[in-house]
């Protein structure tokens, strides 16, 4: 069963709770949570003290993306924050397996994800370490973008390369995906899938609204 | 007359437009965001898109203060999302001078912060080009730190310089403030005071209480 996982990114800052319990109402099972340092790719978002004031009332899996540089510095941070899943970036860390060591190690989920420009063959032996690969769908850094249509290939191989090795990690998609192409990523083989402001900021649908009308697309 | 600059980062970030709320009750005029990279820093807080949240419905003067490294990259960024002052590191940038001037030239007002540990003397030759000279009063990064009691010295130093030479500088004294100990941050000097932990999470008084009684020790 495909998941949404809808990033804060695009939520309504000044008061995040009401927000949040829409998604409750939708029964959403993820949030997910988009870490920006202004070094590894050109915006600040937010961190640590966002994270945690909202972990008290909330029961999501906590699906934390960093993009940030050397993400291993702050693993036992974003632990204590409230992370539930920590996602590197390939680009981001020196050291790779050391990073996904010590995720494990926290004892949280750990996820990969690598930029549009990435060879996706530098991904492909890290499946069978990760609990989830994160296929960036644009490049990251802001929200609001439009969708790559050469990440459906990507998906594609990881999801293929998964499957015929029975690994259990999940495939995961994030940037610009809409209610019209959300179709086209779940054929590709997502099983979860990021929106932000086609949830957040839609024009036409509440945020219960607009995951009802994802939620039909999943049980076509 | 000394101003209160409560700093969001003690917010509730679940619900900050409730704390904003209250500060407005209180007829709070400035407000205080630390913004940190965890580069210049070893803290991430946040960043654009809850300055841009929060800026269209509250009145305040957004004091943006920014522990990131090579603020000058992100001045219109800032200025965009709605900052007002925006202070900077000497120790966070190549080129002083330029990064003032963008500031300048971005028509926001300029303020000059600096750690525990420099040089007070590198310091006061900036003083006539600035807005505003930030005194940090324990280590920037976190909330919830003991205020250093030799930062008194810099602040009675820094009022001397500019009140001898009538330069128009405000001096702002950020870190470890209390209800305790804010008279003689007051008397030393002081035109702003930053407080954070103190305002939003004190045990005694609300929000507008412990406001109530910081202005009871302004006007004695």
């Amino acid at each position: 069963m495909v998941e949404i996982s809808p990033s804060l990114l695009s939520a309504n800052f000044a008061n995040l709770q009401k927000d949040l319990d829409e998604l409750k109402k939708s029964k959403i099972k993820y949030i997910h949570l988009d870490i920006m340092d202004g070094k590894f790719v050109p915006n600040i978002s937010f961190g640590f003290p966002i994270i945690k004031n909202i972990r008290k009332d909330n029961d999501f899996i906590f699906d934390t993306h960093l993009m940030i540089d050397e993400p291993i510095r702050y693993i036992d941070e974003f632990k204590k924050s409230g992370s539930d899943i920590i996602t590197v970036h390939y680009e981001a860390c020196k050291d790779i397996d050391e990073t996904i060591k010590k995720i494990k190690e926290s004892g949280l989920k750990v996820g990969l994800s690598f930029k549009p420009k990435t060879d996706i063959n530098k991904i492909i032996p890290y499946l069978e370490k990760i609990d989830l690969c994160l296929v960036m769908s644009v490049e990251p850094g802001f929200g609001g973008q439009s969708f790559m249509e050469d990440s459906l290939e990507k998906i594609k191989t990881i999801r293929k390369y998964i499957d015929e090795n029975n690994l259990s990690c999940l495939v995961e998609v994030d940037g610009g995906i809409k209610d019209y192409n959300l179709k086209k990523v779940i054929d590709a083989g997502a099983d979860l899938v990021v929106s932000g402001s086609d949830i957040f900021s839609n024009k036409e649908n509440s945020i219960c609204g607009q995951i009802e009308k994802y939620k039909k697309i999943i049980n076509e």
